[in-house]
């Protein structure tokens, strides 16, 4: 089969001619209709740091897919041949005392899809049973596919209340902009959008952010204190991972409110704990993951009533063979969400 | 000053002319811009038994309003003349132990406007100063003046989960009405709306239920467990007081899920707790009143920024003087929100 | 090996030799070290209505042990032999909505140990690798035992906050009496036990019950509003089954406070909704089971710490072979828990 | 009468002769008891730079305090003559939108208790009625005066769960060890406590710490992984304020867990977001104040039920008149809360 392959410790990928893979025990074997390019993805293509310390090449890069399962391996009970499926792409223990709270994006032993091992940008991949997600069939794949992101959305979302409330959201690379869609369709008020790139702002709007603040032209914390009269939003989700946002979400949360983090500054960045956040009761929370299955019923709730309409997210549909323009997208910043169809767009 | 005033101990009420209020110590003097009848005026009204044993004639009748403030008492800081306002109804103790707690809804010594001291269908209206509640002036007073009902139907679908879960709704009455257009904007995915008035379910069509049921043509049972595979809705919210439901609501209700109760049952109506309420873990929510001020802010937020469009509740604009047709409309069941004007609705 | 067998479709059982069953795939062989004597057990050995419509003979009785596992079956990860264990009883699904959501108290397809097969009244007992439970090699065998049971006075108790509140307790059986020590060591200010068995009266004192009424000669009502002056207590755990609390525990509680349910009454029972839940603003619980496995952690950190002594709950240890005599202690009402051991309680 | 004066923009205080004041409309008169020294009142004594730009000289120091009411004010209705009474020292405006949603710790225009207002370290205080708090008879003076930073050990500690949690409390000051008491009263399993004055390790040793670490003998990071097996603990409550503790307390919570925030570091401190904050599912809570009037319940209920005892944490009983001895013990660190008695220690 054909696969975008990470065949050496070096930027770059190959597409490849590699042997379907076979599920194991307690695996099923899906044909992937529809795979998305992730950013974690793009770091692998590039070869950024993190990426040298965690990838071991030769592997099948991607893990956002949808597909259809064509072989079951032995054991299997909950999913079978013909299912229309996407994955939950962490693989945990189980056994952890996370895992035993139902707190499993936070499981000590987990293992990703096309991190540690063969992903999802082929035309067959082997995923566990219990990672299976049935989805619906109003869903079409290339939404199914972007699920798995829409779970970060929804989890950093709805990690606070949302409803009648106020809400900045920093950073509208795809998570940021599924964020606007989910905060709206679930009773926020305001939604206010930032970021430093038009093109992602206009998807903003389209996602129906109430307001887009080009931070290169126009100083967030004026336009959102003018906008609440100096009080602040109920809610900051932070889904850039600029330290520079760290220096102004504090000034827009309003005092007992809460700022939630999505995004990864790649470096530390200091905070004025004592009069940003413990004096002003600030809750600031670490997001990771998406809580399984929670987030996913919601996601698929939220798809198939239609509550939530992703496609203005979802801005490039390409070939599979066409990933290094999709990895070339992803560097220009010019995008939403790039899908990847191993059997053609036209198909 | 006009006034809609229950005279005797009897059914009825008269159009009266009696003295413009004036405000004491902490209280405001509102002039009335629009006032609308609750289902406890029509008891008020057709003087039922709940009526006998709580309203002292003579009194004014009325609570639900909208109008400006024309006089300060002494004393009072936190409103102006000139001030746009409705008001909480529930006039609290402050002092035991549920208002301690923010559980205003549940204070010991609640008085109400309009039951146990004079209130809004009039020209003039006293209202505590610490009751007052500052309009946003993008509501138009129609609407503004049945925030309170909405507080009602904001306290009982978001005392639970609404984002992304599914819902029922028993008895299209206004509040009920009301219910369905907050749970949709507040992320549910699926709300089915439940009567027998054909009226009321167009109503409910228009506030966008997925689903309408006239229970006296279709079984609401079988219409929800084959829509929902069997398993029931995440919440039923209960809103007719009709002890027929009581029959249903558990059947319908998914296992560990809430059946959330505004209405009010007429005799007490036998349960099999065993069955239906312990074995399939259910909640059940008794609901009263606002949450003071959470409710009122969540439902300024969702009007304000139009999350939430109740007009097609509101179904009939009348100039005070009458109050009658008003009240037959209220029996007739026929009808939304009935809004009384005292300055004409012409006005 | 011994085991007490329900040999029959009618009351008793009998101690009969049987082989010694085989782990399958995904399963695990315990010897048993104690098992304790549940309610459910007597149902079964009294052959009650429920008994006779659940229960398939012949069939293994007992679901309450600790023990050490001897053999593992194929595909077992998480456990090995010698590992010191006792086993969650309802073996769920893992795919209904319910288990996808954490809640597989609630599975759709429960299935429960010595219920629907072979239990644990018995020298072996074969559970699926994914109930067992390891224990803290603190908690003795008798105690481990009951950490099932515990598990459900956990889940009644903790449904609600408990820190710094008042709460009352009707039903001193084994449950009642552990869901005394678990209040009272996760910050219950007051707790009040009643029963109409001055027996279990007495342990309900040695678990620090802070006042303990015999309802056939005091009247709780009386005692608890005069205690709580007129106010009522925050929580009422109805843990007794009884129709007659069910006219008391709304009286008892505050306006705003929560009943939680775990005794199951055997008819329906008629509740006055409007006075008694409405309008006081009111949440009814059902519990049924345990939280897998939150509530087990939870309970193994208060015994193991020494927070919880439930020693006081445990009053008869019993051979194996001796299992009438505990049969017949159940249903004098004179017992707390009874503990049989397989291999002789002088082992 | 006799009061503690900051007369001068200068470190020290004067123990001068002033008249008594009088309670203005809404306010009372208390005759104090027994009032303790916060760090607060040590700050402005000593004169630090916070001291420095927030106090406006002259004004009586102090704010924690229980006494009786001697005089009422105009319209006070909800105190009398005769009551035993301490105070909510955070004077709040009740109209901003934290006041309206029940947080009313963060209001936006917070007065405190002597600090923006004349405070208790007299012979009499002045205080709003709104902010009376009526004591338990079972509570003695000394123990009453400190239930306002009782209060902020209640606030922290019950911010997130308890009961069956393991936890490390960094700092031992009278706060931190009234934590550690309020943790296991609450049902906390495992508590450390960590500092490095054995003087204040040795009375968290009477509070019940499990575990008590000297952090400049011990590395508490080693410790604590040691104990719980390399996971980390539930809940870390940093109570120092030390920058150092940033460095720790991410390395010994475990994933999911909360670190909970009540010391103010003096600087900005850098935190790695991305690994120790995002990647691990960390929620981080910034606490100030009390909850009004929930914390003061869960306080009032755990002091006079005799589950609290915080008797090993008050360490001196001054004259007033000796307050400069209680001052230089503050600066000193060897104590726990500092008593002073108007009327004297013998009185």
């Amino acid at each position: 089969m054909k696969a975008v392959l990470k065949k050496e410790p070096a930027p770059g990928a190959i597409l490849a001619d590699v042997p379907v893979p076979r599920p194991g025990p307690s695996e099923v074997l899906v044909k992937v209709k529809a795979t998305s390019i992730c950013g974690t993805d793009h770091h692998i293509y590039i070869w950024n740091d993190w990426a040298k310390n965690r990838i071991k090449p030769p592997q099948i890069m991607g893990h956002e897919f949808a597909g259809e399962i064509v072989e079951i391996g032995p054991g299997v009970t909950s999913a079978k041949v013909g299912d229309y499926v996407s994955a939950e792409t962490h693989v945990v223990c189980g056994h952890c005392v996370q895992c035993m709270l139902g707190e499993k994006h936070v499981c000590q032993n987990t293992r990703i899809l096309g991190v540690d091992r063969d992903g999802a940008f082929a035309e067959y991949v082997v995923v566990p049973e219990e990672n299976v997600w049935h989805n619906d069939p109003r869903i079409p794949p290339a939404i199914a596919s972007i699920q798995e992101p829409l779970g970060n959305a929804i989890h950093t979302v709805l990690a606070g209340e949302t409803r009648g409330k106020t809400m900045a959201i920093f950073g509208c690379g795809p998570i940021g902009l599924m964020a606007i869609g989910v905060a709206k369709s679930c009773g926020a008020s305001f939604v206010a959008a930032i970021d430093i790139n038009d093109y992602r702002l206009d998807i903003a709007k389209k996602m129906k952010a109430d307001m887009v603040i080009n931070s290169k032209s126009q100083d967030p914390v004026e336009a959102l204190l003018e906008h609440t009269h100096g009080v602040g939003v109920d809610a900051v989700l932070e889904m850039s991972g600029a330290s520079l946002v760290f220096g102004q979400m504090f000034k827009v949360v309003r005092a007992g409110g809460r700022v939630t983090l999505l995004g990864l500054p790649a470096k530390p960045v200091a905070v004025n704990f004592s009069d940003d956040v413990v004096m002003r009761g600030i809750t600031i929370q670490g997001i990771t993951g998406r809580r399984v299955w929670e987030t996913w019923l919601i996601g698929r709730e939220l798809l198939a009533s239609g509550s939530l309409d992703l496609t203005p997210v979802v801005t490039h549909h390409l070939d599979l063979a066409d990933y290094a323009k999709g990895m070339d997208l992803m560097t220009s910043g010019n995008c939403g969400k790039v899908i990847l169809y191993p059997e053609g767009v036209s198909h």
